[in-house]
């Protein structure tokens, strides 16, 4: 056994459970232990675990990481609803252990996030940019919250270099056709049995389309977005927000 | 020179010009004659003209067809503005005449004609129907005629099946994200600089989904149907209505 | 409980337990017994089984069939190994038992029939028409048996309606760019990780493509299919081979 | 009349004429005249002309580029055949004149190289890459030289980064369904009627993929790119080689 040295927290849960899989599975990382409702957090310390992965509840999650970043145990968490106070907070435990990273993504499929910075990237080089989401029927909300963002970053990446709005000459419109508008992007929500979960980026300009799909087709795709967050952060000391932040664009 | 002899009515315009130049590249077929505004329908009769290509204007296309049944010659015909009244007259003169075909279709683009039929045959197989279309941003109407048709073929396959509504749980919707809903079917018009022509209809239950998508890249995409109607034509007589009825599905 | 009584043969094994479950949640259908190796056939005529379905092994299937046929138990048949010969000795029980029904296929994927169906439908109004699959890499053939038998569909089409080969003006060609040729039908296997099951029938003639597209992306996707055949082979006496046999298409 | 004064060397040729006119509908750019066979290069100084685009042939190019460079004109080229030794020679030129930009570039469809660039930058973090690009049936070479230069890309990003093998368990293979192998990555050519340029580059790892889609509908596809060559190149002295480097990415 030898590699960098895991350790996970919630390593019961669905999320947990894959997880403590892929750490198994990767040859230059060796899974110390989980730790669960109920035990203690020195099992990382007394396993000199290096690295943990936090996907809990944000009602732990800062306990968690008080407890990691004092102990000099890296932390890659998916938990969600860190505040700007929250953070805040994170940066002040890591300025009194400097040595120690935290990454905090909100979302760790590799490929919505390449799909994200790739779609920003290119929005300003195109006439024309929509965003097409489709997923399972069972989802409550459209669009979905990857969709919303992708067409945020697009529209603030027009803006930001003087691109007018895209083209359209539509004046008869069957309510609804078009599409919702996010910072100006038309955003359109397709609901299907058989789909899991899935976005197009389309961008058009004169005789040519560029299009960024992304396919999740299982709920394992956080896998290899968190190995690539457990194998960086320990040479990235402070605070990181976003796998993209880790990854060389 | 051999094969059917074809003339075209309205063979300077910009359509009338593609369908002569593909009659003068197809091995079986031969082109005889053009006839534009000012010139004599009887030129089609002087050259022994067996089928007769109306791509011309509703305004002239009943005073073409009168002439062309009267005188024994099949036609095909692309001119719109073909109301019931209209038909019933057009089968009145085929009954004094009962050998001739006439040939009457609101589309002559293959994939067009087949992606109707193949989404409104396979809808009754699916628990989610959705249609999105695709078109350069000049375009006026959202959405496009034959997404609203194709929408309403699928809408009635699945109420003469008996199948219930696509399920969908969004409960929390941006305006328009889940587009517009024809018949109980979920259209979304994407407007895209670059993009021509193009149409998707999904279909999914669980586990799969079938994608049927038709791409039209350039205007000469009517050409192959109506070459398909000029063939067949000669061998059905009386009135035919729409491709689909010549074509072997 | 109400509707038609289905038992399931090899009811514990992966597909076994899919079915089951899926006829639990039909309204239309009930459950009735599960039989496995072991198990004596007759649970069937004990609960008055109406359909069984056996997706169970070449070695047992024929006296599976006997049993069922004998008893007026109808049957849709997924396992695989039916020969010619096999094929004859079931029609020859189905003779002396005319009310009973059997269906064997080799496919129970709604999508995947529909798209061979429409390939070879559609394939003889196009120039071009090629075959792209895509599986996950663990796949040991290449191409699948799903798309050598759809480019053997489509080649027979063509060369009933006469069409001539797909145009190819290629004359400087790397090792394998063009593809495998099956029946004059360019096949294209990708094997990529995160795919499942996927295929791509590409029709093209002047101006405008068709695609015909199936994503399998969870094995349950069998299962429509099946509920197809359970509710339908009662009322179609006699031996049928392929679902498509019982669509309305 | 205002903004950058652009003239055009081989005015009367197809591309020739496309930039002319894209230039005259550019609200920020000037056209000031366009230089055919025959004509003098002075017409370009005699104009005041800041940029000229060359889109002629090998054989004057570098005559061209001579003038240009000595006149304090920036150019931006799309002839072919730039040989090292040619580049050193147009450096040379531009060391003397060390104000001049000159950009030379293979490709100015951006999506093109959008397509290359994104392709690269994700093919580390992938297990799976391949190329499957699709054309006309008039194309003579397979794969196209756009894609063997992609599967490139990705080969060196790949290597660099120490990404082992796309994985494929492909024990039984009909002659060439793998496709053509470039650089460890497979690219498949498809050659379809109705199609113009198309490609698409799929990358995929655990239970996800991410696809890369560039469609040419249109020869005029060069345009964009050749117009942000024309803004870009009078604040970037020396020799630039490739559309990417002027682009933010």
């Amino acid at each position: 056994m030898s590699g960098i040295k895991v350790g996970v927290l919630g390593s019961q849960g669905k999320v947990g459970q894959a997880i403590v899989k892929a750490v198994e599975n990767a040859d230059d990382l060796t899974y110390t232990v989980g730790v669960d409702k109920g035990d203690s957090l020195e099992y990382f310390s007394d396993t000199d675990t290096q690295v943990v992965v936090d996907f809990t509840h944000p009602d732990v999650v800062m306990d968690n990481l008080k407890y990691l970043i004092a102990n000099g145990i890296h932390a890659v968490v998916g938990t969600t609803g860190f505040t700007e106070e929250r953070l805040e907070t994170v940066r002040g435990w890591l300025v009194e252990n400097p040595k120690v990273g935290v990454l905090i993504a909100p979302n760790f499929a590799i490929g919505a996030v390449l799909s994200m910075r790739f779609a920003a990237q290119a929005a300003k080089y195109y006439d024309s940019v929509e965003v097409v989401e489709l997923h399972h029927p069972q989802k409550a909300d459209a669009p979905s919250g990857t969709a919303y963002r992708t067409a945020e970053l697009i529209g603030r990446a027009r803006a930001e270099a003087g691109v007018g709005a895209s083209p359209d000459a539509t004046t008869s419109e069957l309510d609804g056709a078009r599409g919702a508008v996010v910072d100006g992007v038309h955003v359109h929500s397709v609901r299907l049995a058989g789909l899991v979960a899935h976005q197009e980026v389309l961008l058009g300009t004169e005789g040519e389309t560029l299009t960024i799909r992304h396919d999740s087709l299982d709920r394992s795709s956080f896998a290899p977005g968190v190995l690539l967050g457990v194998r960086s952060i320990g040479d990235r000391p402070g605070l990181t927000i976003g796998l993209e932040e880790l990854m060389d664009l």
